[in-house]
């Protein structure tokens, strides 16, 4: 299905290999798979002779092992090769061992598991991929039929992207609730659940499943001692990160996203996405010390019982707070004492105690903080009312959940939907899976906190009430809060459009050091290339780095800098692929984060049978509040004047998707 | 279903309810349900003075809230309403509130949750039950339909247990899988997945979620200041622990399981479940240092990462282990230095180092650790054999889920199976449930743990090849397992006969103050009443005494001091129920412990898609040992010469189930 042609010995149409679907139990001594000419790769290398090539050449480095001697290449792609060879002997040295682990070739296709078998054998583990053979990749009957029938991503994306007259009526059918089944299963199915692997184990193991920890991942590392940092393909060194960034990543000229995304956007994906990225410096990049994996609120709650209760009333089930000109904001730390991340300048009498220690560093995060405190409270007010004998405790509980439920509505519904831009009127409704297969439990990705650093985001300055702040002022300004408020600062935000995140050059100079450390990290971590993920994704690979751009002059200079496209990396290439038409980022951005994202959502437990019921958030009043939740009643109900508040500017909004901002009746 | 009336205000089929299923808005101010005249249950009392009169008495608590002042009653049950009156009057003083919370008397059936609502009101949830009405009591239409055509538990127990011939012929057709999956979903479907409660949260709460130290609970605890202890039934105190089990549970005369149980089973129930029943007695009763909630082998590798590392030898993947006399045991806690509970008179040299820190206390736990021990290690050779180039953590981690997969295969096809006395062939296939929503998790409940204490198992001594040894000489015997050896303790523990569990007076004076602790932990956690329990797992609540223990001398006494079947307790009662016929226990113990443990065994995260695969087990042969293991190969694969080895004593192996032992020809 991925473009992937037949190595030898596995005739796909042909048919020459022995055995059905399943495990096969002879180990392979060799990867089947091309090692040397790569560009063959889409194109019609099928015929024998040059079949023989690439696997005389898969079996290079195996018969150099002992000495680094290397059968003469019988055919193509011999440049190539013999530098492969020099590699490999490299790298052979290096390890110490005599033969190259063949699972550094990422010989197994469409999902099969790679497994070290013998001194130099693989085998390839297709169990329930749909495909068969050494490498996986003949596939059976129904896959066939399936791939045959399937739209590409990009197909599929114009249609929801296009015609929206055509989805006016579909989103007011049934058929809204059977697309929206079908994306979510469609997305859920592609992340492992339970999980996998992680960064210290790229095989099943209790550990991996057992120690929330760590992140998990959906691709295992790249394995230690391959001939190059990214497997076999590429050079023997990865570009300098900081050439990268600067070359690749700074950004020349602000460009606004093109579909309107505004400032209320960039801190409300900050703010949400801080409960579960919490990537602990101690233990090591592996590792998170959000273990909760999901939306648990433990941004507005804290991430640890003491912190939680630090940070109640213990009155009311609410959170502790104070009142400066008649309005709600958190408590400084003198009154609600957890630890929070300031520069020493600043006194802790102006340090705001939120459930995340990082709010402090953005006026935006603490706008979000502000808001969903005051959205506790008055919950906890309303529960209350209807329950006057409930202890603090079951008032607290009870709000946290129906926030939880907030949260992923508004997610849902104005966070992916504004993102997507889709026309199909996205619904959480957690309802609609209670028919299928699935499992409610969620993991946080490597990946996805790779792929969710979207700095592109980020302003040149910051423009409240019609006064600009540059980074400097803007960064810790702990004043800015109360001397605003929360009206003017979410208005402000809402008309300050944001930057592209895709496309290249797209990361303001104060910020760019992040993407630097991305990169660090994921060479850290061993994550394979991008190309290896484009597939494990459901999306054919790049062939080349002009595919990739979509134009020339940087394509070569990454050429040049990686030297094969299957050896580029995972961050680069997500920020580096063309946009879509119109759109913030590139396709593979959509089709690896969707699935992380929606599997996170609606694989929260709130979400499961068992916990989906009016009883579970206090009774109707509850349940009525998680499923009316939108982003603009979570500001407009919690201030005293309602702003314009939206994910996109107004220009946008005017004609946009269909949850576009606007003063909404419900109120 | 379950033989509840309607109460007034609800009729049944008279259809007096408004509105249709699902959650009611409107709050009841009181469980229309009958408080005073218990006996009327089963009966026709649906005329209309009778319920009214029960109406009343349901609002008398309520009403004499603010001084003890009574309504007089209007009809009957006078005597017991009175003397209900002086309860609540006694227990709404205790509570200094003015209103007896109507979750009290337990209004919502058939798997309602009860919500309080306002100052003396209550509601129902009746969401995905198939009721619906106040009390979640009117079932819909297919709920009815089910209801009707479903078999009592009593009869397809018979079914199962009876006409051999016929289970010889469906065990070899494909309707064994086909029943071998409906008894695994009704089974699981019982237990709600995420897990709900706990003893500290009643409801449904994100830190009962995300909190492990906890057990779950199926059932909420019952509300604190509730009249009586277990609600509003029974006296104001229960009777005295140690009286009951002297009186009701004392073994008086040795009583051979009559499905031949034998001693080999006993140990490895034990220790089986001593891996996830771990009760904290630092954090409280409803705590569990076990923290994997199931088959995760901590008993063997240690419930923490630096248990584990102690215990591993860090060569091949193998667990530390020494010779003695050419076999190969546990090492001594000089050699692998891990907490291990010995009494003062052992010295460190003579204790051994195992995975559970219990495990010294009898030599049955001890040859079961040796077992185990030398199944990992010989697994690690074989593993070693096919994948010479893994790292030693590589063998340890896959090891050890193939004896998880081993475990559990053996726990469902050889213990489980000689258990449920079916001649249905159980089977081991997680393949049967991929079709099916199941969700692949599991949180070990207080009731189960409760349950699954089988002390009645015991026998009065220990033979061990023909020599008798008392409590006193087996009890932390650190010499006998190398003395014997593991085949002789195998043969001897295969030999000798296990006690009956139920039926009443079955346990050994040595451990009767097991038994008395399980029940004053039952009131710590304020555990439900045992009819409660009867119908949440899909029994009818018992109506009397005498329908339980099937006789009426002991029933009289147990009326005396509980004062009402409803207000029996959980332990009582599933010892105390007449035991099915031939059965090692009653109705009860198979109903409500089963589904806990076919969840807990299939919920296991190796037998979900994702991980059920040969790769996980290093390819076809480790897969292979987990699809073949038994108890039979566990022993004789680890030991010079093959004992007699089996769950239940020789004679009744021989005219026993379908997985009786007998040598194996796979061997």
């Amino acid at each position: 299905m991925q473009g992937w042609p037949s190595g030898p010995g596995e005739g796909s149409a042909a048919g020459a290999v022995p055995g059905g679907p399943g495990w096969r139990r002879r180990p392979r001594p060799v990867p089947s798979r091309p090692v040397g000419g790569g560009r063959q790769r889409g194109g019609g290398g099928g015929g024998g002779a040059a079949a023989g090539a690439t696997a005389d050449a898969a079996e290079l480095p195996l018969a150099m092992g002992g000495g680094c001697r290397a059968r003469a290449p019988p055919a193509a792609g011999l440049r190539l090769l013999l530098a492969h060879a020099v590699l490999l002997c490299a790298a052979g040295s290096a390890a110490g061992t005599g033969s190259v682990n063949p699972c550094c070739y990422f010989p197994c296709q469409n999902q099969g598991v790679c497994v070290r078998v013998g001194l130099r054998g693989y085998e390839c583990d297709c169990t329930r991929t749909g495909y068969y053979g050494v490498n996986c990749t003949s596939p059976e009957l129904w896959t066939r039929l399936h791939n045959l029938l399937k739209p590409s991503p990009a197909f599929y994306h114009f249609i929801l992207t296009h015609f929206k007259w055509f989805w006016d009526i579909i989103n007011s059918t049934f058929i809204r609730d059977t697309l929206m089944r079908l994306v979510l299963t469609v997305r859920a199915n592609l992340i492992p659940s339970p999980p996998t692997f992680n960064s210290d184990y790229g095989y099943i193991s209790w550990e991996a499943y057992a120690n929330v920890s760590y992140y998990t991942r959906v691709l295992p590392p790249v394995p230690a001692n391959c001939p190059t940092p990214m497997g076999t393909k590429g050079k023997l060194q990865l570009p300098d990160p900081q050439l990268l960034a600067e070359r690749f990543l700074l950004r020349q000229k602000f460009e606004a996203d093109p579909r309107g995304t505004n400032m209320m956007f960039a801190f409300f994906a900050q703010h949400f996405t801080h409960q579960f990225f919490k990537t602990s410096g101690k233990m090591g990049r592996g590792f998170t010390k959000a273990l909760g994996h999901g939306v648990d609120l433990g941004h507005l709650y804290g991430d640890n019982l003491q912190r939680q209760h630090q940070l109640r009333l213990f009155r009311d089930g609410k959170l502790k707070f104070q009142v400066v000109d008649g309005e709600v904001y958190p408590p400084m730390v003198t009154e609600a004492p957890v630890h929070m991340v300031y520069p020493s300048r600043v006194p802790q009498e102006q340090q705001l105690a939120m459930g995340q220690e990082v709010f402090g560093l953005l006026p935006g995060l603490c706008v979000y903080a502000t808001l969903w405190l005051r959205e506790h409270n008055r919950v906890c007010d309303l529960l209350k009312r209807d329950h006057p004998t409930w202890s603090d405790e079951q008032l607290f509980q009870t709000a946290r959940l129906i926030l939880i439920g907030e949260t992923i509505k508004i997610v849902i519904e104005d966070y992916v939907q504004h993102l997507s831009g889709y026309y199909l009127s996205l619904k959480f409704d957690p309802e609609l899976l209670f028919g299928s297969q699935f499992q409610y439990r969620n993991r946080i990705a490597v990946e996805f906190n790779q792929l969710y650093h979207w700095h592109g985001l980020m302003p040149d300055s910051f423009i409240i009430q019609g006064q600009e702040y540059s980074y400097k002022q803007f960064l810790y300004n702990t004043s800015m809060l109360m001397d605003y408020g929360v009206e003017a600062l979410v208005e402000s935000f809402s008309k300050q459009v944001a930057g592209r995140i895709g496309g290249g050059q797209t990361i303001n100079a104060n910020v760019l050091h992040v993407a630097v450390g991305v990169i660090q990290e994921s060479r850290q971590l061993r994550l394979q290339p991008f190309n290896e993920y484009r597939k494990r994704f459901g999306m054919k690979p790049y062939k080349s780095f002009q595919e990739l751009t979509g134009e020339e002059e940087k394509a070569a200079e990454l050429e040049e800098l990686y030297g094969d496209i299957d050896a580029l990396e995972f961050y680069p290439g997500l920020l580096l692929e063309k946009p879509q038409p119109n759109g913030i980022f590139g396709e593979s951005m959509v089709e690896i984060g969707a699935p992380f994202s929606l599997k996170g959502l609606f694989g929260n437990p709130i979400c499961s049978p068992e916990y989906w019921k009016p009883s579970t958030f206090g009774g109707a009043t509850g349940f009525e509040i998680v499923k009316t939740a939108s982003l603009e009643k979570l500001v407009c109900l919690n201030v005293k004047k309602c702003p314009y508040v939206a994910f996109q500017v107004p220009a946008a909004a005017e004609h946009g998707s269909p949850r576009a901002a606007g003063s909404s009746t419900e109120l």
